[in-house]
């Protein structure tokens, strides 16, 4: 039996991507601006947890661009096994988080027509960061676009401190 | 920033309990049967696909054993980092599947008050089994027991081949 069937390196995140397409798939009756909501409102309570669990027994951080850091860095590797690419702020109140191969969009086609299920597939990170966020201390709306498949931005617009 | 936040060696695990326990709440407003076989039907989905995409370009298995033996380890080691730790069969249509720290109870209070709830979170991993036995050919029921948390069997009923 030994070698037979293939385990990918990242284990679970296998199952993970399953479980969220069917999270999507779940929802997909609704309208589409409902199945967001829904996805992100999932996204926004497994991120409150997420965080919350990693930061438990570390040291208060510095200032919003300290909590911006770590969640582009070990919270990102905890949720996708790899940090952000880029972070970008205008240091005022933006940040964009560029991840130029993000998991969920990974074996998505690159066509124009998958643009719009694109856009359900990142409600649920988007509320992951913005659930992150809040219990962090950093209140914020957070939107995400695609520009090529599988890359994607997500832009943080901090709303109040 | 380095070193802040823990970072399990599972990572995505953590991600993946957080959602399944999102799953669980998602559906608790619905009687308890209900409940079950929802997440009874989304387990089955996604262990229906994780062992098509695993067992794609492998040979044939010789028999229906090779296929418990299979799930018991390479499957299941792909869902839950580990494999099942013991494997019984009666030779004829039964086999029991024991996990002596099942995942999704880890985290759950010993207590009795817990059992019911405890049910709850075996109806996924029950949908699990069943999704992959039935994609390599194994038609069964799959029943769980929770004996002492976190350990738990899994009792397989081929029905049919």
């Amino acid at each position: 039996m030994e070698g037979k069937g293939e385990i990918s390196s990242d284990s679970s995140a296998v199952m993970l991507e399953l479980l969220h397409m069917e999270m999507v798939s779940l929802f997909s009756s609704l309208d589409h601006k409902e199945c967001q909501s829904k996805l992100e409102q999932l996204g926004r309570r497994v991120g409150a947890t997420m965080a919350e669990q990693m930061t438990r027994d570390i040291p208060r951080f510095k200032n919003e661009l300290d909590v911006l850091v770590f969640v582009c860095k070990q919270f990102w590797q905890q949720a996708w096994h790899k940090p952000v690419d880029n972070l970008k702020t205008n240091h005022q109140d933006v940040y964009v988080l560029l991840d130029n191969s993000f998991k969920l969009l990974s074996k998505m086609s690159t066509s124009e027509q998958y643009k719009s299920q694109a856009a359900l597939y990142l409600s649920f990170p988007c509320g992951l960061i913005k659930g992150a966020l809040t219990t962090l201390g950093i209140t914020c709306h957070v939107t995400a676009d695609v520009t090529e498949m599988p890359s994607c931005t997500f832009q943080v617009k901090v709303t109040t401190q």
